[in-house]
């Protein structure tokens, strides 16, 4: 109501419809409008069958070791995907070295992780079962996990039709990939960029106009307005350590080459106003202080508050409807299931 | 389709319409089905607006002090409310003391926790947020945290209008109790008891039927199936002390009276299948050895076989359709928001 109110003075002063058509072509230039549709992804058909079957894995925490953890406990879908915390919490209270990414939209990255070491979400599903810091799991434990449930030995069937042994770990994978690939939020941006010029606030509009004249979408663009593309963290200059912490040399660690140190994907920004803490280090709680460093570090610029109040307004717009997930209904464990093991190794 | 060809061929082989007739009335006069409806509350008036707030704190992971833990890790509604561990993992990978129960038709136990010490969910609700394993939280901390999101100072309004102060940890234990009355699970023993001769296998009617006439229902009786009155574990032999561990002493702890020396609760039976592992300690993971426990040591019986099989086909016919459950939006945290802390005190 309020918005409408402000639009339309808004449009009777100052004349906003040509500013509003000048801005939407030249976003639609460096963005792109989520689809409506179940994105494809490579290699891997998605299929009813196999959404819900990923569904019930990425659900289950006994794909961890301890039994504690599921996907969902560290890219949790009532919170943004995500976890809310600095670096997650894992086996053993072991603390990860990352922040965790959202796994919202995450189908639509370029590729996954902060320093881009899987092309995508079926190579990035197998990481943290493995990792002894999150799940702890091995790929053997978890195929004799799923195997000792009949309603899995059904469900990996019917999602991989035709295969002589479907319940793999690779299958596992390609089934939490097809179910992830439906966790797209549309969001009032999207309504903007679709044509609708009431979805964005004058604020919303003028940050926008900001993110992109300042240069922020020289890096964050796209469909996920980020989400692809390395670039170095401290461009023009370096954040403190306490937000860019010595030991994590980010990409460098994936291609072993100097021009790599420092550097990470662009982060994502869709649904960035529920994914506090902010970077890979997860140092900074604050959205408005994290657009103030990036503008620092990698533009050179001082914002005034009012251009960070309009790209937090903007990048709020970003925030998107979570599809409707039902708790999935799991099968118990039998005799054969292996039990869970809370030791640390 | 097996099933109701079963049902016809006994019927014509055995007459079994009078045989089940007098066995559904002796169900009833020890059994209840689940409600149509919510059930209603002491002193807690439900309405769709507590509920709604009550799923979002049963899901919000910051109600733990490490942001690790909401009430859903250690209830999991895709794992029949439990969370398949012998006992819980809580703050800084402690172990709980007590396997944790299912959240699943709670509501309509007669008293909460496994010695009883909570007379209904909304002072249950309150238990493990403080608990040192558990969440690790302060009723202060929780309040605060809860009045740091604008949407859940709204949500408190809407749910109890009128209270000039409606965010406290009382009022959240209230929603909580809200919510957990719609987790009602109406399982094929329901229908049946209502008069659908076909929703349960000849094995399950025997099964029910021994579970009668040997005085398993003397305890687990009553819409739970158990969950109401106190036993001693033991009442005939003592089991193990793998499976009755010397230092907890149940229900003793409560009322201080030796008589209540490992007197425990009787469990409630439905989803039963779907909770392993077994008794207050989780040391049984198997369900068909948890029966023959529990006839040796509260009967003085040693079960055959064949009747081992048809009581735990009855203790299948238990397991029930979960409602749906979709996964609530929690607001983001604020500048005011307390930031988790995973340090053990």
């Amino acid at each position: 109501m309020r918005r409408s109110l402000a639009i339309a003075l808004a449009t009777s002063v100052i004349g906003l419809p040509a500013f509003a058509d000048d801005l939407r072509d030249s976003a639609l230039a460096t963005f792109k409008p989520l689809p409506s549709t179940v994105p494809a992804v490579a290699e891997n058909p998605i299929t009813p069958e196999k959404i819900e079957l990923g569904k019930a894995l990425f659900f289950d925490p006994r794909l961890s070791a301890s039994g504690v953890f599921s996907c969902a406990s560290c890219h949790n879908l009532a919170t943004g995907g995500d976890d809310n915390m600095e670096t997650s919490i894992g086996h053993g209270w072991q603390k990860g070295p990352r922040n965790a990414p959202t796994a919202l939209n995450a189908v639509l990255n370029e590729a996954q992780f902060w320093d881009g070491r899987a092309e995508d979400l079926k190579a990035q599903a197998k990481g943290p079962v493995q990792a002894g810091v999150e799940m702890a799991n091995t790929p053997e434990n978890v195929v004799v996990t799923l195997k000792s449930m009949p309603a899995y030995t059904e469900w990996f069937a019917a999602a991989f039709p035709g295969e002589a042994d479907p319940v793999t770990f690779d299958n596992m994978a390609r089934a939490i990939e097809a179910f992830e690939a439906t966790l797209i939020t549309p969001a009032p941006f999207d309504a903007w960029l679709n044509g609708d010029d009431a979805a964005l606030s004058d604020d919303a509009k003028a940050g926008l106009a900001l993110f992109i004249d300042k240069g922020c979408s020289a890096c964050h663009s796209g469909v996920n307005v980020g989400g692809h593309g390395y670039y170095p963290f401290g461009l023009v200059e370096k954040p403190g350590a306490e937000v860019l912490p010595a030991g994590d040399k980010g990409r460098f660690k994936v291609t072993e080459t100097a021009s790599d140190e420092y550097v990470f994907r662009a982060a994502p920004l869709r649904n960035i106003a529920l994914t506090a803490p902010y970077f890979h280090s997860g140092k900074v709680w604050d959205l408005p202080v994290a657009v103030e460093i990036m503008a620092e570090s990698q533009l050179g610029e001082a914002l005034k508050p009012e251009e960070t109040v309009q790209i937090v307004a903007f990048l709020d717009s970003l925030t998107g409807a979570l599809p409707e997930i039902t708790v999935p209904a799991l099968p118990p464990e039998t005799a054969t299931t292996p039990r869970p093991t809370q030791k640390i190794e």
